[in-house]
């Protein structure tokens, strides 16, 4: 607990229910609930599964589940170390401003430092203004000249089962 | 072995050497040698420690590792799913265009589909626009909008290591 309320602790298999609702409410924050195929037995698999994909924390407020931050672990052969990698970060609209969103960004960045990584690092859409100030405020940069490249659908099968 | 000779095959622990040859290779093309930190035992580990963060292939010709693919599992909420992400993919300058590159790109694209990934990724410099030509013939999107965010170093530190 904080001055501000709330708190910032590890997912339990319980909070999967609220926090693929919060992952439906980031899409279509993001203009993307047109990708959005996830289901409430592929998040529980990827967290708590035999051979888990992922983690997550969850902020907790007034009893309830109002945000969340999905991670898992990257690697750098430039740094020989690996990093530390938020894949989503997401506080409920009306549950915003009391800081929320920074203190599930310096827990991640603690798990970084205790696990020796060399990064933390995210994506932002370019448009997201709010949020590359707020993320610059804090200390990060946003890489300007990197691009993300994607191969999904029919192009990827295409692209694994011709002849080489 | 294909028509245009060598062949492309998971690492093994003795190549971690010339791999790791290679990649200072690659930050040189990149322009970030300021950057290039990692050791052989941190490869070592990467790739065949306890706990391994990433896997690699290499590709041989005429009996020397002439390139290289690391990669790793990523995952995407919106999927619901794991996807492939390619941290580095290089082949020496001397080697180009005799398709080893694309050879390795499409057996990483194998894997992720045999692996039931969602996506195959990987980040390219936007100034590279002969990488950027070589991967959109493939069938890959070149994300426009998403810019990465990155934390690291003393900012990293402060992050993690200051009150909530």
């Amino acid at each position: 607990m904080s001055a501000s309320g709330g708190c910032i602790r590890p997912a339990r298999p319980d909070d999967v229910g609220p926090v693929l609702s919060l992952m439906r409410g980031l899409a279509e924050y993001e203009h993307l609930t047109h990708l959005f195929l996830a289901r409430e037995e592929d998040l529980l698999d990827a967290l708590f599964g035999p051979h888990p994909a992922a983690e997550c924390l969850v902020a907790e407020a007034d009893g309830a589940v109002v945000g969340y931050a999905l991670f898992f672990h990257n690697y750098s052969t430039f740094l020989g170390r690996r990093g530390l990698y938020l894949e989503d970060i997401y506080v409920r609209p009306d549950q915003r401003g009391r800081g929320l969103g920074k203190r599930m960004l310096k827990t991640l960045a603690a798990i970084a430092v205790e696990r020796r990584c060399g990064r933390f690092e995210w994506s932002v859409l370019d448009w997201n203004q709010p949020a590359i100030d707020f993320y610059q405020a804090m200390g990060a940069d946003v890489l300007p000249d990197w691009r993300i490249v994607r191969v999904t659908g029919d192009a990827l099968i295409r692209l694994g089962t011709t002849g080489e």
